[in-house]
């Protein structure tokens, strides 16, 4: 019974322990032109410096490959996170019993624990300057839409009147410096025709801008556009695409995305911003050998960047972590989390020191109110809640179907015409009405606001405000007051504004320019709010002797306060579209600086969340991911179905059989043969093909690249030759033509799970070990093989969807 | 080759799907009392209110297990996360399934899947209800060592003045009300005499606490002593301790927690909390189906009362959260973080509706002030680091070798001695000197705050702040001023309190009392920071002239502040014995409120933890827990070593054979002999002892179970009787007794590794997916098993530590 069929016995090796790679380790150099470019350019195999550092100090020898290409992946391919975790590890323990050795290779063991948290200042750093520029420039475009300033074109409006002395107080943004277009071409600053200027100046500016970033993107970065979250949320579950956070796409994506938020479309830069963090990381990984060479490794850094990202996007370095954690990061270990949270300090600190908003905040939307809420308030939170959830799947299926259309029909097909176009439907729109005339921020900024004394405009218009003497208004205090004819206007206006927010941002989240949805959502439930808010506090104006508000709200006492309706509608919006829960309520929480509001922000969180899910189970990422057919592994959704292995496994039954490698009896014709006339990714290799008892598994990359090599560098190697996966040596009979040796790069220990597994601990085991494949075993004999992808297709299938939208491996 | 040995491969059945659990259904009531007693407390097995409701209405039956015991776990044993996360997964399918069937099984499912939402509702409110109640007690009785209130005893010193008309707002502590003990006995306040008879009662009343304390936890609930941190981390990561978080470890716990802090013991009360909370979690599990039969989704809830645990004690619901993520929790789904920032808030807002301290704030250490910070002074705030991570290394080291003695040497007979004598020297020591007097959170809140220009105490007397006119006082603002004679006394107390405190916690934390550490390591880190700080504002008062001072330091500028310094040192401190990160830095945020000193205590933190890594791995609830050799496996570190699956697993090559069950082969005889010569917890079934194919596994409790029962109500079973795990009927020659059928207790899915899968592999695969053990095949032969206790004696082992220090499986 026991056939042990060649296969010998031995105690000690690992899967890439260096001693076991010797026996094609004697060519090295002049292979690395045979591995496609594309890989040396994304640094996982050899660039240039790679090379250089590996060929010169001794201490890099360390983590000699034998033959180059060995151990890296395909563009569009999925990693192997236990491969890559245990290649640090054997890199880790070499680096701590050298550092025995010699003082040079002690220090260089320090110096490789610590490039770590120098990676992270550098993360820090880089997009934190990123995002001041970003900001600083965006803020100067927007204005330059609306006209110029004498001083000196680079100045956008504020600084120009700052810099001017002939301002007053009161009226800051009113200087003789700053000429609006209409001033300096027909001459006047009112009047029809002066409107008529400058409503056909902002329209063409948008256009112009709008036209460059989509060129731009076109020309030099295609992956620049969107918001690149769903996509780095798939490559930090491990999937490659290469060049989606190279040098080209950080600064294509910088330059567009100042144009896209300047040109006026309903776009945001929050989201595009943790795409430019993580192309920092990715970046500055290259100078550090333990992140360049280490797909793991390097996911652990770009986790850290995507909380870098939100960081600078909402002055919220907690809230970042927490986003990370929550909604975009797949395996983070607590290393990364403090590492995370060092990182989006500095990124937060250095920001500040740019002060890009001049208010030593970092974000235009900061929250500066501490009053009060009463409890009975909740209703209609939890109505902004519904909402949110509502507007959440609303916006979902509209922008997929949208996409969809777009991807299948000819529309498709002119994206710059598109971009144009839509550019040209918002400006005209949004000219006229000057809540969208403003940038999103600014908006939300505005609504967000308690209405001060002081407060010029529109939406602070109550009577008796203004029109009563200084006294009068001191003695009222800030008390809720009746509406005047300017709220009631700015009502009207909001209302205009939100029905064509909520249509356009559908059409303009997914265009060929850099776009991030989480201020257009936020701009939409904060008008929402606003409007409540205001309608609110005229109720209680109006009917305080009803019972309800007889006893919070007493003439006279400030007991509304729409600026936080309007927060609260922001919260569930933002909610309802990524289903963000913990690290909604925390980055909310950040620009309050206060536990006051942390209640109806979760009031209105979890009720967006729960309406949106029974809605549509998926936010707008995760239907973004499969609409690409990216091959994502869900990590929040359990599979309850009542499937096992054996249903899923490949060789179906109808299908053809099992490609398997026995592990001596085959030629390198044979082998050769089998690559060809198959597509898989990888192959068992089993003792023989007649006992199918399983030895492990190779890739099909690994391969080909050593069989190839072989060929090449191995003297008599011909196609009888035998190929060998054990270790021993042939037996004698078959030593007339040198056999190849393969067994290192043989996967000793594949991951097997019986045929009676449930399906549902199999996905487990795929979402938490990272997995690529698994074999399937019954009774200790091969049966199949379970690949990601058709985990993943048969997910899809059980949910009713089709399983063929899943593209990649 | 093909041997099936008589199984027969069936298509569809998981784990524990009810349709094959059939063969011995027939019986399922007397055999609750055969049920070892501890099972059916400890919420698995069956209480009376659970058979009532297993019994009664149609719903509850689509959850009946067969025999009852089976699926169960020993006292001191680890779960199977996997087996009980596919209960959980099959409970919540079934009643999906149902709830299409009818209106009553759809509000059943909908109520089921609120009942996680109102469950932490109700571990939020109870929490912070006894949280205040024993903020509340903890300060009366505190207090009540002073002396007491006339109008009434209950009164603590601030209620009972403050009741009383007489008091001034400058001195509101004294009323003629509030009588010390003196005042009482021999009539006078001042003097030798009263400050005798203070000291004396002082003492009484310390050692009558700590005494009361030390005997109802020895007599009622010996689980409630220490701080529980350890213990709860261990149950966290699958162990089980029966009555650990049980009603009376509950009461006892908070009543001897409230006398162990009025005894004026070295000692805190926020660890406590996190056991308190997570006894909370675990009673309130009892009403709830879907929690109190899964222990992983028990576990879940435990891992929400954590956080609400430190949410209450710190006021701090994010902080908590994080808390429970970095240092307690084990397995965390995002959906237990949403869930614990619930109850977190809800906790904390529970606790403020009490309002405990009177303050509206849920500590008494808040943080009031917002002075900015010189970037020159990151150089002590780095130095207090480094003292941070020395006194957290030396207060591991010394404690775990006092509780190593106490362990190992006669004292350990002793308790309550013990706990008296301790009490008696930190009573007869703290009296004589004011801060040690005060609880260990009036001592640090008094070293936090910023001396104003009112302040009384003694830290606060600076020359020049009292002797001058108010005007000059104004005019000299909040500037730093030179030291007072009253401020150099403080500093000379201040310096004896740090030397006592750094030893007497030592001895105090690991006695027999309930007993946290949090406060006792701020009071460290605070006093030494306040020195600090003082010191420095001393230099820069003197020696302005420096170069290093000129720039931020002119005189009569306020520019270093003392209480900044206190609360850096305290976050080092606290650093350096828990060696928490994020969690530390994020409640320390909450505590001021701002993100002006988040970086200060960053560096702090980060240091502390380097200096105190560098001194020694692991913190102080790892070291307790590897005291008490729970069977923990560390998530945070990594397992280096070079060793492969067949180093570890058993039969080593020198001991026994495995023990094996052949799928059909054996009768009841000789599984019951295999039962009772073995003492491992679980057996592999295979196809046959000849050809060792694996076929399932199968856990001895199961077993033992199953074949009572068989034997007892089967009828005619007999010794030799075949025992049989296939599914279809044996062959007829052996129909002459009728077999005992226990394909159900079977578990057809075991996880396999294969002999050459590198240890760090296996350790990887045993953490992240909870195992208890796991089979080692070669070639798809069965060769050994290795169960978490064997790795974690290996991992013991390769780390130079007593492998025979884990005790429990």
């Amino acid at each position: 019974m026991m056939d042990n069929g060649g296969f010998c016995n031995d105690n000690y090796h690992s899967l890439s322990s260096d001693d076991e790679l010797v026996d094609i380790s004697d060519v090295t150099v002049d292979f690395s032109e045979d591995v496609p470019p594309l890989i040396r350019d994304y640094s996982v195999g050899r660039s240039k410096a790679d090379w250089r550092l590996h060929n010169s100090p001794k201490l890099m020898d360390l983590m000699d490959d034998t033959v180059p290409g060995i151990g890296t992946y395909e563009d569009f391919n999925t990693i192997d996170w236990v491969r890559e975790k245990s290649k640090d590890r054997d890199r880790h323990r070499e680096i701590t019993n050298k550092s025995k050795q010699s003082t040079l290779a002690l220090l260089f063991s320090v110096s490789d624990a610590f490039s770590g948290w120098l990676l992270m200042l550098l993360i820090g750093l880089m997009s934190g300057a990123l995002a001041g520029g970003i900001d600083i420039a965006a803020h100067w475009m927007t204005d330059l839409k609306e006209g110029v300033c004498l001083n000196g074109f680079w100045f956008n409006h504020e600084d120009c009147c700052w810099t001017s002395n002939e301002t007053t107080f009161q009226e800051r943004d009113k200087c003789p410096q700053w000429k609006s277009w209409a001033e300096l071409m027909v001459g006047v600053n009112e009047g029809a025709s002066a409107y008529v200027v400058s409503y056909f100046m902002y329209v063409c500016w948008a256009l112009l801008f709008a036209f460059l970033a989509v060129t731009l993107v076109r020309a030099f970065a295609p992956y620049a556009c969107g918001s690149g979250i769903p996509e780095i949320k798939t490559i930090l579950s491990g999937f490659i695409i290469r060049g989606y956070l190279g040098k080209w796409t950080l600064i294509i994506k910088t330059i567009t995305l100042v144009l896209a938020v300047s040109s006026g479309l309903s776009l945001g830069k929050e989201g595009p911003l943790v795409h430019v963090a993580c192309c920092c990381a990715n970046i500055l990984c290259h100078f550090f050998t333990k992140y360049r060479r280490n797909e793991a490794k390097r996911r652990e850094v770009l986790s850290a960047a995507s909380a870098v990202g939100v960081s600078v996007a909402f002055g919220a370095p907690i809230g970042g972590v927490l986003f990370s954690l929550e909604e975009v990061s797949y395996y983070f270990p607590l290393k990364t989390l403090w590492r995370s949270f060092f990182a989006a300090l500095v990124a937060a600190f250095t920001l500040r020191s740019i002060n890009p908003f001049g208010n030593s905040r970092l974000v235009l939307f900061y929250v500066e109110f501490h009053t009060p809420w009463h409890f009975l308030e909740l209703i209609p939170f939890i109505f902004l809640g519904i909402f949110g959830g509502f507007w959440g799947a609303f916006f979902i299926r509209a922008n997929i179907a949208w996409c969809r259309l777009r991807k299948n029909s000819c529309l498709g097909h002119y994206p710059v015409l598109e971009v144009l176009l839509v550019t040209l439907i918002t400006a005209l729109l949004s000219f006229p009405n000057e809540y969208t005339r403003m940038s999103g921020s600014q908006l939300i900024s505005e609504l967000f606001n308690d209405c001060g004394l002081l407060d010029s405009s529109k939406i602070c218009d109550y009577s008796g405000s203004r029109t009563g003497s200084v006294n009068d208004t001191v003695s009222n205090g800030l008390a809720d007051r009746p509406a005047g004819p300017g709220l009631y206007t700015a009502m009207l206006l909001l209302a205009l504004a939100l029905v064509f927010k909520m249509f356009i941002t559908v059409a303009t989240f997914g265009m060929k320019v850099p776009s991030g949805l989480f201020i257009p959502s936020m701009a939409v439930g904060a008008i929402a709010g606003r409007l409540l808010g205001v309608g609110m506090e005229q109720l209680a104006i109006y009917h305080h002797d009803w019972n309800v508000f007889r006893r919070w709200c007493s003439p006279g006492a400030d007991c509304i306060t729409p600026g936080l309706y309007a927060m609260v509608g922001a919260a569930a919006c933002l909610g309802g579209v990524t289903r963000m829960t913990v690290s909604l309520v925390v980055i909310m929480f950040e620009l309050t600086g206060g536990l006051e509001y942390i209640v109806p922000l979760m009031a209105a969180a979890m009720t967006s969340k729960w309406v949106a899910d029974a809605l549509g189970r998926e936010g707008i990422y995760e239907a973004h991911i499969r609409l690409n057919g990216y091959p994502f592994l869900e990590a929040k959704e359990e599979f309850r179905h009542k499937t096992l292995a054996t249903d899923v496994m490949r060789p179906r039954p109808s299908g053809p059989p099992l490609s398997v490698l026995s592990q001596s009896g085959m030629t390198v014709e044979e082998v050769e043969r089998l690559i060809l006339d198959t597509t898989y990714s990888g192959f068992p290799v089993v003792i023989s093909h007649q006992s199918q008892r399983l030895v492990g598994f190779v890739l099909r990359r690994d391969l080909v690249i050593s069989l190839e090599n072989a060929r090449r560098h191995q003297e008599g190697v011909v196609s009888v030759s035998a190929v060998l996966f054990t270790e021993c040596d042939p037996p004698a009979s078959l030593n007339a033509v040198p056999a190849v040796k393969l067994h290192s790069i043989l996967d000793l220990s594949p991951f097997t799970v019986t045929d009676h597994t449930p399906m549902e601990i199999v996905v487990d085991i795929f979402r938490k070990l990272g997995l690529r494949q698994c074999l399937v075993t019954q009774n200790g004999r091969l049966l199949g093989i379970i690949t990601k992808k058709d985990v993943l297709k048969h997910m899809a299938q059980m949910a009713n969807r089709d399983p063929d939208s899943i593209l990649f491996n």
